[in-house]
C-alpha cells in the first residue's frame, strides 16, 4: 500500500508537534516553512530587550526532524492550495498531498492604519525582534549625547501599545532596562528621566486572566516605572510620537503589541472566517467542505469551554491541536475509529514583567511575584526545544539575574 | 590645571586598548564609534559560519568600559577632522581634544572592479557575517529542493577568494560543514556533489607564514576536501559564477576574503599614504606634521624589523601601539621624559583551518595539527573580551565539537 503523504505548513508550535507525532509513524511527511528554523515566540522578547540572542530561541528545523528519514523539509512559501485536486504550489515546486494541515501562525494588525508600522513595529519575527532591539539602544545613544533636556524626551520616552502578555512583558523589561541597565553605561541619563508608558483600549491588562491578577500585574509593573493607561485608543503614530485619547506624547520609540490578525493566506482558502480572519474550523480541526485539510493554532477558530470562545493563540493550544490532528490522521489512514471532537486541556496562562515578577493562573489557582516568576521561568525553559538551548538559556539568565547586565545590547547596524 | 582631553575614533583592537590604559589616568577621555560594541574580530568567520552568535564575539563598549567616570562613549561617524584647530566633527557634537588617536581599521577592496561586491561579500562586519552565513545555509535549501543535477551544481559549489588567514579559515569551515554537518540534516545532498574552492593570486596560501606551515595548511585543507588554486587570478564575478585564471566556475556563494585597503578617512587626512592607503607614520606613531595626532593599528604604516616591512594587520600589533600610545600621550601630558620609537614585540601567528586542524608560528617555532589548534583555542578564549564571553564561547564551542551541530544556523531573512 502506498503510504499516506501529510503536507504540513509552517513549523511554529502546531506544525512542529505534528510533524514529531507523523515522524514516527509509517508516513510520508513534507515540512514546508518559510523559515530554515522552529522559533520559541514566548521569549523573542527577550531578544528585542537584549536578554537573549536569536539562537538560543530558534532551533533549524533540520536538526529538530533530521533524523527522521520519512521527514521531508523545504524551505519555501506556499502560495496557492488546490483543495479539489489535493496539491499546494511554493515558488519551486509543486506537491500533492493526501492530508494537509495549516499552521501557519497570525500576524499583527494596524487596524485601518497600515502608515503606521514603521514607526511602531510589532514583534513576530527575529528580524523585527533586532529592529526593536536597535531602536531602543539607539534612543538611549542619542540620548546621551543630546544637551537640550526638550530635545531628549522623545529619546526617553518608551510607548507600548496593547496591554497583553507582549506588550506587559516588553514594558516590564523596559522598566528594568531604564532601573537597573543603562544606569552604569550611560553618564548623561537618570532613571527619572526616562519615561515608560503602557497603552491599552480596553478596561484592564491582561484581559484573559482574572482580575486579581490584572491588577498585581499593574501593581508590579508600578513598581518598575511602567505608566499604565487604560481605556485609551491610538489615534496617530508618526516619526515624532504617538496620540493616545486625544493626548500626543513626544517618543521616538513605539512598539506594537496590538491586534493580533489571522494569516493572510486564509483568504485564499475560500471558506468561512471569523471577524478576526481565523478560519472556521470543525469540531476535529479540519475545514468544513474538505475533511483531509486541517486548520490549527492562531490560525483556526475552534469554540470550548461552557461560553463557547474561541481558543486563544498560545503555545500550549497548537502544540495540542498539533497532535491530535497528527493521530486523527494516522488512525483515519489505517482506518481506525476517530475521536469525534478536539479536548482542549488547559494549561493556564502565565505573563512575565521582570525579575522576580510575574502572574500565573493554572486550574484556579492564581499566583504572582517571585513564586509565579519561577514557575515561568521553569516551564519557559523545559520548552526551550534542544538541550543545548535549555542550559544556554539558563546560564544566560542566571548571568543576567547576577549583574544586572544584558550581554546582547549589540546594534547591528544594516548596511 | 585642566586635565588632557584624548579623543580615540574607533574602538576595535588598538582603540580599545588606549583607552582602557588611560581610563586608568588623570585624563578626559571620549571614545567615538559608529557601532556601539567592540567586536572581537579574529572569531567573526564563526559567526558566518554559525559557529557562533554576534553577542558572543561582540561585546558593548559601555559595559567595558562604562565604570570609568572619566571615560565618555559616543556613537557617532566622524565626518571632518581639524588637525591644526584641534577639533573633529560627527553628524550631531564638535569635540575638541588635546590629543587625538585614530584608530579606525581596514576594509576590503574589490580593486578596480566594485561591482563584484553584492556577489562576493567580505567579512568586516556582523551584518556580513549574517549575510555570509545566510548565502551559504540558503544555497544547500535551494540544492535540496532543485531535482535536476546540472542546476544543482551551482548551489553546491562555494568558492572563498584569498589565500590569508580568513579565506583559509572560511574554507576549512565549508570542508567541515559539507563533511560532517550537512549529511544528518539534508536528504538529496550527498557530500561527494560538493566543491569548496579557495582561489589565490599569489604562489601560496598564508604567504606570511613559512613555506614549511603553507605546504602544512595546503594538506590538512585538502583532507577536509578543499580544493586550493594557487597563481589564480579572478578576471570576474556575477550572480551566476566566478570566472579564475580563465576557467568559468559556476556557483551562487562566493566569498571575498582578498585585498584589504585601508579606511577611506585616511584620504581626508592630507597627510603621506603608502600604496595601500595607509598612514605613514613617525616613530612614535604620530603624523609627520601634527605630533598629537597618532594613527594605530591597520590604519597605520609602520615599518619594523631587519627587513623594514610595514606590519601586518594583526590583533597584537593594535593592542602594542594603543598601549604604547596611550602610555605616551599621559608621559607627555606630564612633562616627563618619552620613548623614541615603538618597540614591537612579535607575538606570532596562526590560522585556524578546522576541528583539531591549525597552523601557528611562535618565536621560530612551528606547530600544526592538533597541537596548533589548541593554542589557537586558548589563546583566542583567553583574548575573548569578557569573563562571560569566555565561558559561554568555550561551552558553544565543546558542543559543537562533540556533536558537529552548528547551532546558529539561522537564516535570518530581510523585511
Amino acid at each position: 500500500m502506498k503510504k499516506s503523504h501529510i503536507v504540513i505548513i509552517g513549523g511554529g508550535f502546531g506544525g512542529l508537534s505534528a510533524a514529531k507525532v507523523l515522524a514516527r509513524k509509517d508516513v510520508r511527511v513534507t515540512l514546508i516553512d518559510k523559515r530554515n528554523y522552529h522559533l520559541f515566540q514566548p521569549l523573542l522578547y527577550q531578544v528585542a530587550m537584549a536578554g537573549l540572542s536569536p539562537a538560543e530561541i530558534a532551533y533549524p528545523l533540520r536538526a529538530l526532524l533530521g533524523r527522521y528519514p520519512n521527514v521531508q523539509i523545504l524551505l519555501g512559501e506556499v502560495l496557492e492550495i488546490n483543495k479539489d485536486q489535493k496539491w499546494i504550489r511554493t515558488e519551486t515546486n509543486q506537491i500533492d498531498f493526501d492530508y494537509l494541515i495549516l499552521a501557519c501562525g497570525s500576524t499583527y494588525t494596524y487596524f485601518s492604519s497600515p502608515q503606521w508600522e514603521p514607526f511602531a513595529p510589532g514583534l513576530k519575527t527575529i528580524t523585527q525582534a533586532i529592529e526593536i532591539r536597535k531602536r531602543v539602544f539607539l534612543a538611549f545613544e542619542k540620548a546621551e549625547r543630546e544637551t537640550d533636556p526638550i530635545k531628549r524626551e522623545p529619546y526617553l520616552t518608551f510607548v507600548v501599545v496593547g496591554g497583553g502578555p507582549t506588550g506587559v512583558e516588553l514594558a516590564g523589561s523596559l522598566g528594568e532596562i531604564t532601573r537597573f541597565s543603562i544606569q552604569k553605561d550611560f553618564e548623561n541619563i537618570k532613571t527619572h528621566q526616562t519615561k515608560i508608558i503602557l497603552v491599552e483600549a480596553g478596561k484592564r491588562i491582561l484581559p484573559s486572566m482574572s482580575e486579581a491578577l490584572s491588577s498585581e500585574a499593574m501593581k508590579e509593573l508600578a513598581q518598575l516605572g511602567v505608566e499604565v493607561r487604560l481605556n485609551s485608543m491610538v489615534s496617530h503614530i508618526d516619526e515624532t510620537g504617538i496620540t493616545v485619547a486625544g493626548e500626543f506624547i513626544p517618543s521616538t520609540t513605539i512598539l506594537w503589541a496590538a491586534g493580533v490578525a489571522a494569516n493572510p493566506l486564509n483568504k485564499k482558502l475560500e471558506t468561512e472566517l471569523d471577524r478576526q480572519g481565523r478560519v472556521m474550523v470543525t469540531r476535529t480541526l479540519s475545514l468544513p467542505q474538505h475533511s483531509d485539510i486541517f486548520v490549527i493554532g492562531d490560525q483556526a477558530h475552534y469554540e470550548w469551554g461552557p461560553d463557547k470562545t474561541p481558543l486563544p493563540g498560545l503555545a500550549p493550544v497548537a502544540m495540542q491541536q498539533g497532535r491530535f490532528v497528527a493521530n486523527f490522521i494516522h488512525r483515519k489512514s489505517l482506518g481506525k475509529s476517530l475521536p469525534t471532537f478536539f479536548p482542549y486541556v488547559d494549561k493556564g496562562q502565565m505573563a512575565t514583567i521582570g525579575r522576580s515578577r510575574a502572574v500565573a493562573m493554572f486550574r484556579g489557582l492564581e499566583m504572582s511575584g517571585f513564586i509565579a516568576w519561577m514557575g515561568w521561568l521553569l516551564i519557559h525553559i523545559y520548552y526551550l526545544i534542544g538541550f543545548k538551548n535549555r542550559i544556554f538559556v539558563l546560564f544566560q539568565w542566571a548571568w543576567t539575574y547576577l549583574t544586572f547586565r544584558r550581554g546582547a545590547r549589540l546594534i547591528i547596524e544594516k548596511e
